[in-house]
């Protein structure tokens, strides 16, 4: 796997210029890359911290510096010692939405006599977690968990996952702009309770440049943005010259003119497909050359995966490429694919610099 | 990632038991859970050596003590230094099924003053990699690649992968009886022109069943078989108790009376669809104990999944289960759920045994 440096310093770049313009924090997301290395590039370009999935995750990123970690993800209580340990060597927050999980943490912080910042998952519409903005206790709830002894009631969060089942730009748009909304809105009805509410942060990818639009929010956290792939070039949040990582496939045989195997499969690619706003079939997009122009190759098509042999259909019948032939694959999805490798390779071109560890890879709780 | 010993245990030699009493070598495909102290296990139960699809996994197990080792996998000529070196360390054979290709192994293997073992790769019908056996020159391939200084051609070697799109088990058993039709047909061609065929070896795991009834087959190679799956039961080849790989995954939020949400996301379940004679939909089944009983909770579906989060339905509108619960599930495809982590830990129902290391996972050419 390899991530063109050149690449990654834009995406960092524009989207640290982009939030810093429009007087948001950004936090992204380290869920694609697992990388303490590259997790301290972002704070060094003006990330204000990071966000991880698992506490195994923060432990990484907090033993390697990082010193500001979110855990966007409804932690358990039963991991208290766990966050009480972190809380010792870096700032920890976190989201609760569940009235018996916020109290069985109130108990367990207070009991140890620290604090942990919090802020209060609210569902804007991906339907996974978070609270029912609509609901008729959902003020309440909110301003119970801002009473909850150790607790720091910091805000609300949102992610609009849903975005990438959007099927145009308008719907994009207009997903980001109803986040929002309902944020603030819910925001200003825990404020007339007399409840700070400090920070309102969103955070995905495919919305983020719509997000940055509007009013009100204080943090933006997309993750994929680092590398995007083929799902953000179908979602129009990226270019095909912004994608940062590609595989680099061999082509192993051509068993007739029409078919090429090469030897990345599914425990390469995954088999996450492709989203968009039209259907995008294929499990990545092979490009037209290893280096220089770098499109799609649309004569190539990644029809099928096995574990370790994807099954390239040749539209037109015949392909110059052969054993032994390299190509690079931008992949459908890029956090699930770098997440299963120890290290990524750092290029420009083709030309091949530093691994970069994929350090908080495999951490599972 | 918990694996049952005892079910680990029965599967394996149950299987070796009924490779033994047809005379067939049980060459078991170590993909499924790339673990050194596994093959060794594998070893000791009676079978002959192990598969592997990547140099790099060979590597590993020869380094651990593995003697016999086969690629199943169509190796290019430019790795030939390293296969050079496995030679001196344990016995490697691989497949060809392209004259370029086997004549680029001939004068790397031969130059070095080496041979090594080869089979040619035979398409029963998955199309994926292996020569046509219809074709007009497959005969004079085989002959071709018997003669290559270097080589040291020991026969033919399928995978019916198409099995895994089977409806019935009697389009199975149908499947099993081409390919061993295809090869031995095949091998009786080679023999006329004077070739010796010493090895006629098939695998994969929901054909075994059937692929033990044949005459004239030499090697079986399936890999699933140590763990089995959702996809395997649903394609006849094994029950639900003899599923020896599960995911303990936590409830973590409930965000509505028929919506939970569990920590066991595509980074730990894979987005692979279970296949069957069936329609099967959903990420995994959820078991209705974490011990005891342990047949699928129907009422629990696992509609979607993202990296970290698995959103699960509950079909009846209601159900027990709140945060902090555990649950297992059966992966719908047991060989890239292990891939995900450097660790499986060996249980007996709910006692935890010792872990074991996924020694060869990661290695990616």
């Amino acid at each position: 796997m390899l991530v063109d440096h050149t690449r990654m310093s834009q995406n960092l770049q524009r989207m640290q210029a982009a939030a810093t313009a429009r007087g948001l924090r950004l936090r992204p997301h380290a869920k694609t890359h697992k990388s303490v290395a590259l997790a301290q590039r972002q704070i060094a370009d003006g990330a204000m911290g990071i966000c991880c999935a698992k506490l195994g995750e923060a432990e990484i990123m907090a033993a390697g510096g990082v010193d500001d970690i979110r855990l966007p993800y409804p932690l358990n209580p039963i991991n208290a010692d766990r966050v009480i340990d972190l809380l010792e060597r870096t700032r920890i927050s976190f989201i609760v939405d569940n009235l018996d999980v916020a109290a069985g943490w109130s108990a367990a912080i207070a009991a140890a006599g620290r604090s942990v910042d919090v802020l209060v998952k609210v569902d804007v519409g991906f339907h996974r977690c978070g609270i029912d903005p609509d609901a008729a206790n959902a003020v309440d709830f909110i301003v119970r968990v801002a009473e909850m002894p150790g607790l720091r009631f910091r805000g609300l969060l949102s992610h609009a996952g849903h975005g990438y089942g959007a099927t145009s730009e308008a719907e994009i748009d207009a997903i980001a702009r109803a986040e929002a909304a309902i944020l603030t809105t819910l925001a200003a009805r825990v404020r007339e309770r007399g409840v700070e509410v400090a920070e309102i942060s969103v955070g995905a990818t495919p919305t983020s440049r719509y997000s940055l639009q509007q009013r009100g929010l204080t943090e933006l956290r997309p993750g994929n943005y680092i590398y995007y792939d083929r799902t953000q070039v179908a979602l129009g949040a990226a270019s095909w010259n912004d994608c940062a990582l590609t595989v680099l496939a061999r082509v192993v045989a051509k068993p007739a003119e029409d078919r090429l195997i090469l030897d990345s499969g599914s425990k390469t690619l995954t088999n996450d497909i492709a989203r968009g706003f039209v259907p995008t079939p294929g499990h990545g997009a092979v490009l037209d050359s290893i280096d220089g122009v770098q499109a799609p190759d649309d004569d190539l098509r990644i029809e099928r995966l096995s574990e370790e042999h994807a099954v390239v259909r040749v539209r037109s019948g015949q392909h110059g490429l052969r054993p032994g032939d390299f190509v690079r694959v931008i992949p459908n999805h890029a956090c699930v694919v770098s997440n299963l490798v120890d290290s990524v390779w750092m290029v420009d071109g083709m030309d091949v610099g530093e691994p970069v560890h994929v350090s908080a890879r495999g951490r599972i709780t």
